[in-house]
């Protein structure tokens, strides 16, 4: 096959491009230590509407609409819209999507989502299917915990290995334009259930993701992680983080220095954030973020996302379930 | 751009087919008029598990072995899975693609995620991003109930506008195999919202994306309902079908004779199910079932499939939100 190496890792010979980008986030990761990164930081979490969910649609509307606006680009040159969220049904794109007359392809990945997003519009941009394709996502710390944890009313208290999930929305818009970095490559994840069933420890269970798709990834593209200036999962947490390292290490993988991770570093030590932040936003700011500004200001010439994924629910939980959790990795280049 | 008719339909040159595919269906869809159609009617609709949730899981997982089986191709050969349901994060297809070590692209689309994964599962052939894709769907007309209605147990009344969720799955190998009908064109559709709010009437909320999907279809392709043997809308029910031809009429379109709705026709009028069936796999075993049986004995020549979806959830509803609705259209050829 053209497009590949003969392996499930994707080839993108035509250099699709990420061309134009914004993020937002809430006030607490505007306090973290990569506020100067992002696009936008709100005063309030609420933006002054009646629920979170509200918000979250909001905020991704927003996202859009800074996005297009920053491409010169209006809604009606676009060929597709890609997005997904963690939200039952997936409703803060689907509404969001509704205020916009673009095909729209929706998709579900937990926090992989973004990767998941970025792949696809790839793969629509290499074979010739598309022009510009805009993709988003959003998540927001209060309809997350609503639905897959407790009202925060109860004011639960969380425990170490708990992640917070990360307010914000980020959109991109991804094309042929002669600027932004481009991507090269995509290796879609399998999906890994190693038994664990702790949905307070999702690190823990995504780890083994993580380690499963960069494996893949290096093998197929004959790359090492040093080839990478930086390797970002996406949000693994601390707890999730150490369990990766271990895992390459015990394989003998070198050059583990160009490991980070989103959920680990959005929030700073001070924060009172258990392991970390998650969430569909975490890893979609922090690239489109910190991970461009990088590429753009020649810090880092090629980089590894690596998003993840817990492929739970409450109910799935309450069930009895083990959690299925997944990788899917993209490589930019300046 | 080379695929595109110049417009937002995908035209699919190189002639992607469905090269195997398999759908079971629930007792009450078995004794319906298309239950010939079927490649398997299950005896009870629990096949011996704890919950309805693990027996939708079951069932997927079932059509996907079976077809499979059928291909003569093992799970290693496969490039993708591209699945999804309507059970909260598609924990569905989540934990029956924790079963098979293929990368997994989860997607959501309600009632229409099947056309979503055909169109898509086109794209990566016809892109030479894949070889064989596998694509699959669930629905269980008593998870369905639990998570966007109420417990059975409480037996509410349905009034003449609900519809009944199918109970059944279905999965499909594409591929360049030298079988089976070829995948034309992909129509993606815009998601449409007229502000309806009733969750009891999803037909007239979908009714008019289907008909703009519709409509761009044909003016992309230039080519007129009669072109087709068939039209089959996914699940509009008795209800949104009426709209859809009042719709298409009053702009004048011909050859309505030609419509077909797959939520209307599923289960036979001496069945209490309301306006008719819907649920993700409403659509996918009367196109798996039906419509390539139509295709492969030559009663059909060339079918379009129009599969809309209903992108509520429990909580939009509950917070007042309308019904944002889509349709996504494939076009397939014998």
């Amino acid at each position: 096959m053209g497009n590949r190496l003969g392996t499930r890792t994707l080839t993108f010979s035509r250099g699709p491009r990420i061309t134009s980008r914004y993020t937002l986030v809430g006030p607490r990761e505007g306090k973290g230590p990569y506020a100067l990164d992002f696009h936008e930081i709100l005063a309030d979490d609420s933006l002054g509407q009646k629920t979170a969910e509200k918000t979250e649609r909001l905020m991704l509307e927003l996202a859009i609409a800074k996005t297009l606006e920053q491409h010169d680009t209006s809604i009606d040159e676009l060929h597709f819209l890609i997005a997904g969220d963690l939200l039952n049904q997936i409703t803060t794109s689907c509404l969001a999507a509704s205020t916009h007359a673009v095909p729209f392809i929706g998709i579900y990945g937990a926090c992989s989502t973004f990767a998941e997003a970025l792949g696809l519009g790839a793969v629509l941009l290499q074979g010739d299917f598309a022009e510009q394709v805009l993709i988003g996502t959003a998540s927001h710390y209060q309809t997350a915990e609503r639905q897959f944890r407790y009202p925060i009313e109860l004011n639960v208290q969380h425990i170490r290995t708990n992640q917070v999930t990360v307010t914000g929305a980020a959109a991109a818009i991804l094309s042929f334009a002669d600027r932004g970095p481009r991507i090269t490559h995509a290796t879609f994840g399998t999906v890994v259930d190693m038994g664990l069933k702790d949905p307070h420890d999702m690190g823990s269970a995504m780890a083994p993701a993580a380690f499963r798709t960069i494996k893949e990834h290096l093998a197929d593209t004959g790359r090492t992680l040093a080839d990478y200036d930086i390797v970002l999962t996406g949000d693994l947490g601390r707890q999730g983080s150490k369990m990766l390292r271990l895992l390459l290490e015990r394989e003998g993988f070198e050059g583990l220095e160009r490991l980070q991770d989103g959920g680990s570093q959005i929030f700073g030590d001070w924060q009172p954030v258990g392991a970390g932040g998650s969430g569909a936003a975490c890893v979609a700011v922090m690239t489109l973020g910190y991970i461009l500004n990088a590429l753009e200001s020649a810090k880092a010439k090629r980089v590894l996302i690596v998003a993840t994924g817990a492929l739970l629910s409450a109910l799935t939980v309450l069930q009895g379930e083990s959690i299925p959790c997944i990788a899917h990795a993209i490589a930019l280049e300046q």
